[in-house]
Formats: structure tokens, C-alpha cells, sequence
């Protein structure tokens, strides 16, 4: 009883988004399956990773084959070529972080790109070959094939590399949403972030300089510091500063000929926010987009009051899903053509899915470092 | 040398906007009036009270007698009524908290009411006997006689009493541009403050009741809270608890029917600012005016990211300066008119001018507990 419950629910994470009622369509279409299994439009059946329980991602994903599922008249059957492993993808397998999970068992994966491989009668937008993406990201891209409504599919050129093609939502347009949401930034003015060797950082130096923004960034103290801060440089950070170097009393003594920056991107919390906070002018606004330090962000009142600061937050999968997710396509295809152009770029490292274990670990940090692991199908 | 200098100083604070220029007018001046000492249209005398160094209010300040000032053609000479001891005018004389304060030596108070005694030549739109006050509030309220510019003078209906009409500007003011200006409240709606016994979270109380907005009071552990509580909530608060009572899991399984508030208001910091933070709903706003706990704020990463909340500070000294001067004049008249039936109240101890150190001593909780002190000259 129990392992065909799981059986059937485990053919529902062929696509059809388990975030909402994935179980449930999965008893209705094995009951629909077996009465017309001939008539029916099926995809090939899908390798993917799966983990039915939350935990540590190296001991509760497997790579498992799943039964093939049905393409209804508005569904697209997208056969996976690239996708990465995202941090965020590691803190929904652990399941302590997000608010919103897709329920279990899931398969893993948020974004990635993909090619037509066959349609529902009624879809008239796509043709199989196209390049497509999930916009907004949705659950499950780390599979072979993936069976989702036409809606969810963004089709893009096929002039970008795989690589970029697959990690240009939850990255790239978390930089260009935030430098572009909160506060009006004009040339010449500056912003101040920590993490900034994270691709999210890395991002927000190339799109503030293609706009005339100055990027001050703080990196956490390491070996090879300096390396670090003149590729940073070469991408276009105005100045990169260790968070040892901003233990003075007056940070802005540091800023030379920079402006007081007036926006200030937070995603590591405790006191590298507490830096952002030093460095931001009057009425400037921090937005915190991750908690890599795992602490609390301390502010003063007198930050407040008299410094008039503003504090906020920002959350790719809400803003995604709420009315701006036509604007986020257009920006999309803005991003692409950037890195397309050279123009955006970050380092990223290609595995055979069937090496998912070895990508796995390394993006957990267990092989030393290595760059964005993006999953080749 | 010296103490001519300061005699030069002392002359100055009799009005004439210290902020700015306030020594260096008294410099002028003192030349001007040695030349037209005759011609020239003086005022009587000053009572006022004058500290020449920061520190504890109780120790640096005096109560002396300022020298006639040059009433010129575009100033009012007005004799003061009444003038409050708020909390901020205590920090600003102890010196470590406000960034913007008047030069030194200087005269106590920021708000207060007055008559007007004599006009200079030029003014047009007040006589004497008119009631006014200065607004925006400004240094030095605490003497019998204040000559500043006619435009620094509002002038303001008889019918309200003295002491309301003293107090209307830091405290009823900041509560109701606090209600209005960071949130678009509906009747119906909720808010949520900390501090709530304060002057500003009385009147935050009182005038969200008129709009049909309710109010989630906190307030601390003390003895007689029950009797706090009785008399909050006579004032229209729907909610009143103290800490101790919000240390449960679920906070906002205490609201009853009431909805999650979308703002709220600290003037405490530390766990009370916390007690807040949890109150809200997703979206919501916190406005920091005040930090009476002297302790920081500390928020998790997941209240900005997944919460959505937003962290702002409000301070009326800045606002009152800008560009609202004149809308918060309107507002100044609309909180006279409920003063005057009876719909904004809040308790005060009149005491006489030449009591200062018996008032000051009461406003600094060296004499146990007694409601705002209101000089009266």
C-alpha cells in the first residue's frame, strides 16, 4: 500500500507542478493512464533527482528513473539540457529555510533551460527545437524531461551558451531587480554590497558599471585576497575592500572620490550588514537577499532616526509570481543578450548529470573550491 | 576677553535662531546696539534658562537673565506661556544623542506657546495679544521673552488650553505623521507600538480610534499594569500587553479577531523593538522614534527576505524642516481642534517658571512618578 503510494506519487514529479497539488494529480492520472494508456500523448520516461525526505542533499537525493506522464493539449514536454545547483536549491533539499517547499518527494533543481521536445494538441506559442526556460523558475529542473503548460515556458535565442541560458533567472535577475526596484539610481551614483564574489555580486559590479554605477564591495577576509579583489576589478568593481580593512573608525574615509553610496545589497548578515550600514549616506536603503553568516542584522536607532536609513527585503520566488512576471521575461532577454555580447559573465563548470553525486559535493564545498556547478543532460 | 565674549553669547540666545548663527548674530548685534541704543526697538528682558556645557540637565543648567535684543523690522517679539520638559529636550541638553544641536551656550526647550508682545516694523499678519507657536518647533523656548523672524511664528486659536497648546507640536504631531506618512491605513485596519504610556503612543492610540484603526499596545513590566491597562484602553486602546505576556511561541495568537497589523511603532529598541517585528504581517513596516531601552535592533534575515518587512526611521526635526513645513501646520490646527473638544488628551503638571529645578527633577524621575511638566511663566 505505502510503496504504491509512492510509486504514483513519484510519476507526478514528471513536471505538472508538485508545488501546488502534484500528489493529487498523480492518483488522477495514474487512474486516467490506465484507461487510455494507448491514446494518450506520454513523454519518454525522466531520470532525475529526487529526495523524499528533507536533509543533507548528499544523503537524501537519489538519481532515479521516472515512469513517463501525460502531455495534456496544453502541455509542453521539455527535454533538459543544462541546469545549475543553486545554494538556494541546497537549502530547500535541507528544508529549514524556505517558507514555501514543494511538497516531498520532489525532485530537486529551480531554473535551467531546456529544447521542445513534443506538444499538447492545443499549444500554439512553441515548436519542438525551441530553447525554452521556466519563467518564473519552478521546482524540478534537475531531470531529464520535464512536462509543464505552455504558460510556464519562456522561449529565448539560441545564441547564448547553455551554461548562461540555464542560470540567467534566479542570479543575473536578482542583481539587475534589485539595483533597479528600490531606489532610483542615476550615473555617477554608487552602491555598497557584501558577498560581492557571489554570482549575484559579481553580476551587480557588471550591470552597475554598464549603467555608470560605482560598486564598492566587501569581500570576507581569505587567502588570496588580493587575487580576489583584482578580478573583481577586471569585471568593473570600482573598489573591493576585505572586511578586516573596514575595522576603522571612519569607513568613509576609505571612499576617496566615490559618493556616499545610497543603496546597499546585504547577503550575509551580522557584521558584514552592519559595514553596509556604515557605508550607506543619508536616507540610503540596505536590502538584505540572503544570510550567508547564518546571524542576525543589528541595527542602531539612531541608523533610524537621524541617519533616516530604510531596510528592506527581497525575494526572487515572490516577485516572480506576482504581476511582474511579464516584465521579468523582458528582463530576461536583456540579460541574455548581455552575456551573449560578453557583456555578463561569471565562472561556471560543466558535469554530466550521471555525475551528479561528484557535483553535488563540490558544490557543497566538499572538494574545495570550484566554480558554479551547472548539471549537463 | 573671555567672559565678554560670553556676555556677547548670552545676548544672542534671546531668540535669533542659534541653530544657525546664533553667536555670531549676537556679535552684530552687540555692535548695532551700542551705536542706536536709543532708536532701536529692544526687547524687555529674558528669564530664560541657559546651559553653557552638555551634561546632566540638572547640573549645567541656570536660570539668569538675558539682555534686551534688537526687535527688527521683520521679527516678533513674543512673551512665552507655556513650554514642555520633553525627553528631548533633556537628550539635547545632555548632548550625546542629537547630531543637530544649537551652539553653546544655549537656551532650553524646543516647543512652546506664547503671546505676541511687539511686532517690528514690517510684519503684517500678527498682533499683539495673537497666541502662536514656533513651527517648525526651534531652540529655546524656555525663557519669558523670545524675539525670532515673523515666519518662524504660527498663530494658532485661543480655545485650547495653555498646556495643549505648549505640547501640540513634538508629541501629537509625530504621532499623527507617523500614522499617516509610511502606510496607507483603512478603517479596519491595525497597528501595533511599543512605549505605548509615552505622550506620542497615547496620542497614536487616540487618533487611530478615530479613523477605525485598531491599536496593539505594548507596554513594560511594572507595577499596577492592570490600571495601565484600564486607562489605555479608555483612551481607545483594543489590545494592551505587557512583555512578559508576549513571550509565548505565537504572539499573533493573542489578536484575537483582530487583523495583523501592517505598522508599527518603537521607541524602545532591543527584545521590546523584537515584540514588534513579530506583531506584523507579511509586508509590513516598522517606523524606529525613539530608543528609550538604549539598546539596538535586531532582525533576522528571514523577516526582510520571506517576511517582507520593511525597517524605517521618523524624525520630526528633519521633516518639519522640509518642504512639509506648511502641511504641518494644517495638521498642527486639525490636532488643536480635537484638543479643544476633548478627543486628544493626555495628562501634564503645570509648574511655575522659577520652580525650573523642582520641574526639572520631576521630568527627570528623581522625585518618582508625575506626568509631563509644563512651565509656566
Amino acid at each position: 500500500m505505502m510503496a504504491s503510494a509512492k510509486v504514483v506519487a513519484l510519476r507526478a514529479l514528471n513536471g505538472r507542478s508538485p508545488l501546488c497539488n502534484g500528489l493529487f494529480r498523480g492518483f488522477r492520472l495514474n487512474s486516467t493512464v490506465s484507461v487510455r494508456a494507448y491514446s494518450a500523448n506520454m513523454s519518454p520516461p525522466s531520470k532525475a533527482v529526487v529526495y523524499e525526505q528533507h536533509g543533507s542533499p548528499d544523503q537524501v537525493t537519489r538519481l532515479i528513473e521516472l515512469p513517463p506522464v501525460e502531455i495534456k493539449e496544453n502541455d509542453i514536454c521539455v527535454k533538459m539540457l543544462a541546469a545549475p545547483i543553486n545554494p538556494s536549491d541546497i537549502n530547500r533539499i535541507e528544508g529549514c529555510v524556505y517558507p514555501v517547499r514543494p511538497p516531498l518527494p520532489a525532485v530537486g533543481g529551480y531554473e535551467g533551460v531546456g529544447e521542445v521536445q513534443s506538444l499538447g494538441s492545443a499549444v500554439k506559442g512553441l515548436s519542438p527545437g525551441d530553447w525554452v526556460i521556466p519563467s518564473p523558475p519552478s521546482f524540478g529542473t534537475w531531470q531529464t524531461y520535464v512536462v509543464k503548460e505552455e504558460s510556464v515556458w519562456h522561449k529565448i535565442n539560441k545564441d547564448v551558451p547553455l551554461e548562461f541560458a540555464s542560470t540567467v533567472t534566479v542570479n543575473p535577475l536578482t542583481a539587475l531587480l534589485m539595483l533597479e526596484d528600490f531606489v532610483k539610481l542615476n550615473s555617477g551614483d554608487a552602491i555598497v554590497q557584501n558577498g560581492s564574489t557571489s554570482i549575484v555580486g559579481q553580476c551587480i559590479i557588471q550591470l552597475a558599471k554598464l549603467r555608470g554605477i560605482h560598486s564598492i564591495n566587501i569581500i570576507r577576509d581569505r587567502a588570496g585576497a588580493e587575487d580576489v579583489k583584482e578580478k573583481l576589478k577586471q569585471l568593473g568593481a570600482d573598489e573591493v575592500f576585505t572586511e578586516s580593512q573596514l575595522e576603522v573608525k571612519n569607513v568613509k574615509s576609505l571612499l576617496g572620490a566615490l559618493p556616499e553610496p545610497a543603496l546597499g545589497f546585504n547577503c550575509v548578515g551580522g557584521n558584514s550588514a552592519s559595514l553596509i550600514l556604515k557605508f550607506l549616506r543619508q536616507g540610503g536603503t540596505m536590502v538584505t537577499y540572503g544570510g550567508m553568516a547564518k546571524k542576525p542584522i543589528t541595527v542602531s536607532t539612531s541608523s533610524f532616526i537621524f541617519k533616516d536609513l530604510t531596510l528592506r527585503g527581497f525575494w526572487l520566488q515572490k516577485l516572480m509570481n506576482s504581476e511582474k512576471s511579464q516584465e521579468c521575461r523582458v528582463m530576461i532577454d536583456y540579460l541574455l543578450g548581455l552575456m551573449r555580447d560578453g557583456k555578463l559573465k561569471y565562472e561556471m563548470e560543466l558535469a554530466p548529470f550521471d555525475n551528479f553525486p561528484v557535483a553535488l559535493d563540490k558544490a557543497l564545498g566538499k572538494l574545495g573550491s570550484h566554480p558554479k556547478q551547472i548539471l549537463k543532460f
